[in-house]
């Protein structure tokens, strides 16, 4: 597997893109454009909200279809909670788009992100559409731009894989979770591959995925009405066909590698910010286990608060796998922090050990720092990733609209 | 029922307490005693947490004896994470506490609330015994202090009932979540009643009651190694005993108006709290259902942040009913604010309408701020308490100790 240098959703043999500014925010990019040369099969999985906003309800029904060939996404409106008239107008984008790029209207995505209960301006979403068709480039670095909100830069990512000695591309971008009023924690992220795969095969690799990627990080537990990822492969790259049971590992790997560099850059463009916190969890009974456990802990405000302070607070990580509802025995587990800085044991055999403050104060106060918890019953792992609750977090998301 | 004028925890007959400074704290009292003149039926209720502090396990072994006479509680440290001797040093406090006192040595239980991972230092808390006994009184407020640890004013309750002729008292006090490092917000809660009532009846009352209370509140979503709730009824009112399914409306009533007003003083006092927030769940499909809407709603981060910022962020709340995992129909909820300045409506059957945001503003800018969510599709209600997200929550838990 290698990384592509500045490499993106377009990496991918026959994927353009384009990103422009149609309107719905003041000055920013806001809507982005995602067209595969050929139909593509699609595999997706939307928020688990029982609020869905009305572009989620029409994507679902997309993704029925197995086959898709566009993504068309706008910010600054997430055409959540606008009742009969959103899910018309979701339905009008994708007609619209479809149109214009003279491909079949059930193989359109669509995506929103922003504003909660404000219905969307169709007359800016059909000339921001107008504007995306003519930019799609094969090159592009605007649609990574035009979905983010509040995000402090760009995420992309991409990599080639050997699959039997044909080059395979996998891309990749997402928005992390921006805050325009009044809105939550969007997560949204689309993926294109020139890999043949059959869909059923697709559908699940990314279910499996998602598990272990976005589903393992917490910027503020929130699950909002929008939340998608999105993929795309369209066979372009013209490898034998992977089937259900036949997927290389190298590619599952590579497909893996994609969305947690995804996950890990929402996670660091967190709401405020300031230590990306991994909570590695081993030695666990399952790894249903493991997972709780890694995601309790990451997800605990108290926590997450002690990591502001770069305090070596393990009895807040004890505490949180304690709540957490899985099964493990604390009187087995094993405690460490560890970041550039050095690596520190401060629990053994679920009793604290004496440590060198200041060594952890030197630790902690690194930028990304990395807890293990090793559970000493069974042979899972899981890690999880997470940011530091600051002053900024309260900020960004208590200060009255301006 | 009558609420009892500065009543406490010795309003109840024959109940008698103590608090004294012993040295596990710099300054302020550290350890309570309260003690009743006969043996009385007792019920209780522990922390979920697989991580259990030694007292509370030492605690789970009393309660199932049914009856008991004293309760011993130090503050300054959990005796949490302290193996072995933390569990010998547990039975020692009781035994200790039982002698001084000349009682049964399994009618003692033993709280502890404070550091996690430090042995407790035996001599301190012995000494302090030795302070509280000759002290004891049926008039006593200091038991209430010497609980506390970070929390800025006593929780003390107590209310009379007519109960067949005869007036029975129930008292209490609580401490809510006070943070000492390395600990978290631990919730510590004792009820005493001179009521004559059977232990099953006693039990059953306070699981209900605890169900509609104490978990019903929310400060940061974390549960201590610590948490309990104690209460003792020794009969002395003299009232017709009570028995399972013959415990008048009227006692479960003031039962239920004691650890009511005990739980919202916990969130009125959470960790840099500055405003309280009730959320109101109406017409739901099932209480459960009810229960879970309304506790998600109090437990989200970021609709914490917008009620520090008073801003009337609907989109958040209804997103929070939504991932909650509680069934009901986003289309049919209605959402409205209300507080001393006014009542606003601001959903209707899942849409927004538009509100005078000035009113909005005047309204949430209250100190005590109701939401009410009114499903429209059973009449299951319940209601949850929190409070706000506020830099000083961030500040309290994230700084390093000094």
């Amino acid at each position: 597997m290698t990384v592509i240098n500045d490499g993106g959703i377009t990496s991918p043999k026959g994927f353009k893109a384009a990103g422009v500014h149609a309107g719905l925010k003041k000055v920013k990019k806001d809507m982005a454009m995602v067209v595969s040369d050929v139909l593509a099969v699609s595999a997706a999985a939307f928020t688990t909200n029982k609020v869905k906003a009305a572009p989620v309800i029409w994507d679902m029904d997309i993704l029925r279809k197995g086959k898709a060939q566009a993504i068309v996404v706008n910010s600054g409106n997430a055409n959540a909670c606008t009742g009969e008239k959103g899910l018309a107008d979701a339905e009008e984008t994708a007609l619209y788009c479809a149109g214009k790029l003279g491909i079949d209207e059930n193989a359109v995505f669509v995506s929103s992100t922003g504003v909660i209960g404000v219905p969307l301006d169709m007359s800016k979403i059909k000339s921001g559409i107008d504007a995306l068709v003519p930019s799609l480039s094969y090159d592009d670095k605007n649609a990574a731009e035009a979905i983010l909100t509040t995000d402090t830069f760009r995420k992309e990512v991409a990599v080639t894989v050997d699959i039997g000695g044909v080059a395979v591309t996998i891309g990749g971008m997402a928005k992390g979770s921006g805050m325009i009023h009044p809105n939550m924690a969007t997560m949204l992220s689309y993926i294109t591959t020139d890999a043949a795969i059959e869909q059923s095969a697709l559908q699940n690799l990314m279910g499996n995925t998602v598990e272990d990627t976005f589903n393992m990080i917490s910027v503020d537990g929130d699950t909002s009405t929008n939340d998608s990822v999105i993929v795309l492969a369209n066979g372009m790259a013209g490898n034998a066909m992977m089937t259900e049971g036949s997927v290389p590992e190298a590619f599952e790997e590579a497909f893996r590698f994609v969305l947690g560099e995804l996950a890990k850059d929402i996670v660091k463009d967190g709401e405020g910010a300031g230590r990306f916190i991994e909570m590695n969890v081993a030695g666990a009974l399952t790894k249903k286990d493991a997972k709780t456990l890694a995601r309790s802990v990451i997800s605990s405000s108290l926590v997450k608060a002690a990591f502001f302070g770069a305090d070596a607070n393990w009895g807040r990580i004890l505490c949180a796998m304690g709540y957490s509802g899985a099964d493990f025995e604390p009187s087995l587990v094993d405690l460490s922090f560890s970041s550039p800085a050095g690596e520190l044991c401060v629990v053994k055999s679920g009793e604290p050990i004496a440590f060198d403050e200041d060594k952890a104060k030197k630790i902690l106060s690194e930028k990304e720092v990395s807890v293990l918890a090793d559970c000493h019953q069974g042979d899972a792992s899981a890690t999880a990733w997470g940011c530091d609750l600051t002053y900024d977090y309260v900020k960004i998301n208590g200060d009255y609209r301006s």
